[in-house]
């Protein structure tokens, strides 16, 4: 990993450079893009684009691209889906590829639910009254009963409902999906070439990969959806220095958090995180010595930790860069200097920052006994078991008393969750859960009485062994059964469900004391801190990621990596240079051949300036005219620091560029009937969503 | 782990608590124990401890416990010894445990050096005299060459000598080692009473473990060899209160840290070696699941993988304690108005904190390059080879020319090390090196020259398997040979030669560096920082811990775990109370058969107030008359934050009570010749060394 020059600008300074900012789409700044590139984004242009985005539950971002449903993502946001196929219909379709020669080929995903952003509703008012004189023990119980009320009363027929709070509690808006979840696999290409350059390549740059899938949204009636709002591809995708917009849902910042909670990012959450992420990053790679099917299981959990690894690591060397620490204490003081000269500010804000650092000190007593309690234990059954268990529990309650997972608007998602009918490999299932065993056994030590009653005289691989063995939640059968039939699972003494029962009241009490202790306090000061920075820094701000859709703007735009100046778009020419033979460095064999056909000058990967962050992988890149140019899919090392501050000269999102696409698709891949969905003659004309 | 609360005093401030302190021998405050406990230490006292102390040269210490070179260790000190005799006899020592019945079944440890530290000489005006003028740069180097000659006058032929470093430059000692490579085995427990409690219970008390081994040390003559030094064990043992000293080798602790050092402890040490060991304990753990074999070759790595992983875990814990680091840094600054105060003072050693901060950052930048490639890559072959390819080019220059590992005063190890018939385990060796090969690319990058010479076009699991399938290095016979006549190193093309030689020149570049830029301003600047030290807090103070020979005093004493009393005595009962027939929690066969037998109120395991660290495991605990009471195998959780300071109050040693170790061989091994060894019928008077 390269060291990370960090000159940051600070969101929250209101001083945010050209290019900077994931601008929700009801606050755009038109005027900025206008000053800068002379494009103006009209109400309509962003109904169009909002329109054509669409997030994957999961956590990802992909665009209608064609007027029949057909959806453009990555192929890591559809790797799940891939891996469960290849199970299901014994065939290895992660290492060969996919693509479905007619409609009829498509093939259902077990577990994909897609969201389209259909409206959005400013709810600020009646949530911050709800609280308004609530103790902060009590805050977030109180708001949650009031989100799950406005989220109750909204049309669940037709949307999937979210309240979101922006701004870390400065404004809360409800964001109203259309939910979609019969989605198919059209395309997806050999995982050697999608993630051509593995882990070491990852969040690098100059990049070639053809990470990318297409699928396509099935309505009620098992018809492709039909859209008036899709981005067609443009005829030759972005230029260098050309605009580019980026329609995605990212998916979290900390660019507001005050120096405490930087501090004990840097002190608690990474070093933590990086060492279990890491063990289980060993044990999974180890593991797929197993044998070629189990290496396929575990290959997207193996990806996630990989990923994640080299995100947390770049983040938590931001965070080790004295000078960027310094610049950050800095801001802040200047920040409480600013409310502290105003007596009715310092009134009102002056303490939050105080406060905020004790709940930090309160966070840090409690989280190691948290996690281990009341996060789920690794492996899918678990999680299976616990969702039904609590569901029969929750769902006996009034809305807006349930856990916040469990209310009226999340119950459509769970059901299709509990009912898909993803694989489950108990092999792995039986590694993943002792793993976790041991570890809850390490957090707690063997003296808790948890651990004596999870364990009993056995040890944490025997109990494991027992329970994959024996429960049934595995079977969607059985789990769609029980999630009709609360009743069902409070009779069944299903082992999973027992593990589960047998520390889930302490489970639940750790949890509140959590949300009393912690998460209530917190957000009470946070809506107080957005307020003290409305104040002194106006509106004309953008908020913190939360996985909602946001539009950034920027340009196809090289940077300086030290000494070295690196050009924004690489070439198919490049990749097979790069190609040694040896994974993950290896062309799958469809490119070789195809290689004498290839143009080699087409332009593969791009870097542009947009301001993006993990959850936008799979969003489009798109011009003024509403085209794909592009597909988003990582970012350069030098935008792990991203996640606390935008530093235009080096942070850059990395793209699949079009015609990469459209020529691959077309030589490599012979997918005739998907580059004239995508291009179709008329496309010649520019773009008309 | 526990919270813990530090409220730690500061070696360099003076301040030492009662019972703070790993003192060097020749400066040992007999005065302070006096004050405190009423006894004096004499010189001849302090010389029969010295002489009666054995410290194993992998990381150890232990101690002479009969006139015929018995020697008492740990069973984890001698792990690595009894499975490589398990893998020679093809027999499980490691499960079953190991005793000679007589005095010809004692087995030879392939690679177990053991020294016997024999005189100290000051030599610190020489070293001082010799980088009086040298330029910080150059420091290292010249500073190196003055060693060396000074190692190289000393007798070769009877000691094994060393330059130490105390008070980090403040002082030089010359230490003349004795030097034994026969090493017998005579007697080890099962692993699973040895390790009872495992990962779990390791750095935790109450605790159950008879973790120790039984060497003893032959002459040239193949004889045991005959000493007057040596500790008999005490009759009764160790009670509540009662004073106790341990003498034994601890590794290193930080003390005397700058509050810069600390915090790149902090951000930089921690956070990385946590994330990489973890990963290969996660590797390592499910690596043992190819087989039984597998298990127990990779038992002693996983171990000390587990084990260091706890201690950084609580080291970084320590760290992370805002009030701890703000009382280092209010330390630091009172330390530095006392120095400033004094205009000469002030000249001499005013600018020592922030020349030693410009060299922390230095190191920041520098220290991934460093580790990717002078850190030798992982496996037991690479070392084999790296030592014999710079052995052949190091001991053609003069003695104060070479790199400090291949010294004249080191020839004696090399070869034993070399020579020695410790199996190597092929299968293993490809799993670590392909994992090296791969985090050195993550590191370097793929586009590093490094590493397209080593990987060419060939994955690290392909460039892995064939190197461990095509090396000799694996023969002792092989190495022997290589070892007596370099050029043949030269000549040969053994492929794990070639992986180190293909990259040695930038390796040794980044070395030089390394000592240039890094190590010698280090070493100039805490050796200023030493004598300031000494200035300010005269020089009663007791230098951080080298991995050399170190007493310390204190009690039998039980302590506080936040609410809870902890009483410092466990017995055979609660070990059995523990049981709970799952690994780690299961006893042995031997002890449950053996249970009608014996004395359940045996002492088992004590806590006591020694200032210890890792390296002291295997040191004897013994009372005023210089018998044994104990086996130091551990520290308590409380003890890990002791790396920066000692906190009396929580801060506890733990080790083998002496009772349980007669109680246990007598009936539970039948080990009845070491019964009458450790304590001949005229051991009921008081013991006489």
């Amino acid at each position: 990993m390269k060291k990370m020059a960090l000159t940051l600008s600070l969101a929250f300074a209101g001083l945010a450079h050209a290019d900077e900012g994931m601008w929700t789409f009801n606050n755009f700044p038109a005027d900025k893009v206008k000053a800068a590139y002379g494009f103006e984004t009209t109400k309509d242009w962003l109904d169009k684009a909002r329109l054509a985005s669409v997030r994957i539950a999961g956590g990802c971002s992909a665009s209608l691209v064609s007027p029949s449903g057909l959806v453009m993502t990555n192929h890591h946001c559809a790797h799940e889906c891939i891996e469960q196929l290849s199970s299901l219909r014994k065939t290895d379709f992660v290492a060969k590829g996919f693509f479905a020669k007619t409609e009829k080929d498509e093939v259902k995903c077990p577990d994909i639910e897609m969201n389209q952003l259909a409206e959005i509703v400013d709810v600020t008012k009646r949530v911050q009254d709800s609280t308004k004189t609530t103790a902060p023990e009590k805050f977030n119980e109180v708001q949650r009963g009031e989100i799950a009320k406005i989220e109750g009363e909204c049309d669940q027929a037709e949307f999937k409902c979210e309240v979101v709070s922006l701004y870390r509690g400065g404004r809360y808006d409800l964001y109203k999906y259309k939910k979609f979840d019969d989605v198919r696999l059209v395309f997806a290409p050999e995982f050697a070439i999608a993630f051509f350059g593995g882990d070491p390549d990852n969040f690098m740059f100059p990049r070639y990969d053809l990470d990318v899938s297409f699928m396509r949204i099935y309505g009620k009636d098992g018809k492709p959806m039909k859209t008036d709002t899709y981005f067609p591809f443009s005829p030759a995708g972005a230029k260098e220095g050309e605009l580019t917009f980026v329609s995605g849902n990212p998916g979290g910042t900390s660019r507001t958090l005050t120096y405490a909670q930087l501090e004990s990012e840097r002190d608690d959450r990474f070093p933590m995180a990086l060492s279990r992420m890491s063990e289980l990053r060993g044990m999974l790679t180890e593991y797929g010595h197993r044998g070629a099917e189990q290496k396929r299981h575990s290959g997207s959990n193996l990806f996630s930790y990989e990923n994640a690894i080299k995100a947390y690591k770049g983040r938590h060397e931001a965070l080790s860069d004295k000078a960027f620490m310094a610049s950050m204490l800095k801001a802040e003081n200047d920040f409480r200097a600013k409310i502290d000269a105003k007596p009715e500010l310092k009134k009102l804000y002056g303490g939050v920052w105080d406060g905020i650092a004790a709940t930090v000190a309160k966070a840090k007593l409690q989280r190691k006994e948290y996690n281990a309690i009341e996060r789920p234990l690794q492996g899918d059954l678990f999680s299976f078991a616990r969702t039904l268990v609590r569901w029969a529990e929750e769902s006996q309650k009034p809305n807006e008393q349930r856990l916040k997972e469990y209310t009226k608007s999340k119950e459509g998602s769970l059901k299709s969750m509990l009912e898909a009918n993803a694989p489950v490999y108990p092999e792995l299932e039986t590694v993943m859960l002792t793993w976790s065993l041991t570890k809850q056994r390490e957090d707690l030590s063997p003296d808790s009485p948890i651990v004596k009653k999870v364990l009993g005289l056995k040890s944490p691989e025997e109990v494991a062994a027992a329970i994959v063995k024996g429960t049934k939640v595995g079977d969607k059968k059985f789990r769609a059964e029980m999630f009709k039939d609360p009743s069902k699972v409070a009779a069944s003494k299903d082992p999973m469900f027992e593990l589960v029962r047998s520390y889930d009241a302490e489970a639940r009490a750790v949890r509140k004391k959590w949300e009393d202790e912690v998460e209530g306090p917190l957000k009470k000061n946070q809506e107080l801190l957005a307020k003290a920075r409305f104040e002194a820094f106006g509106t004309s701000i953008y908020p913190d990621a939360t996985f909602t859709l946001r539009l950034s703007y920027g340009a196809v735009k090289g940077y300086m990596d030290g000494t070295k100046k690196v050009d924004p778009i690489t070439t198919f020419a490049g990749a097979f240079a790069r190609h040694t033979g040896a994974e993950p460095f290896a062309l799958p064999k469809s490119w070789i051949d195809a290689k004498s056909k290839l143009n080699m000058e087409t332009p593969f990967n791009i870097a542009t300036s947009n301001d993006i962050i993990g959850g936008n992988s799979g969003s489009p890149v798109i011009n003024k005219d509403l085209q794909v140019v592009g597909l988003i899919f990582d970012g350069n090392i030098q935008s792990l620091g991203g996640d606390y501050g935008f530093d235009e000269t080096v942070n850059r999102a990395v793209a699949v560029h079009s015609s990469a696409l459209v020529e691959s698709l077309d030589k490599v891949y012979g997918a005739k009937r998907l580059v004239d969905e995508l291009r179709p003659a008329a496309a010649t004309k520019a773009g008309q969503p």
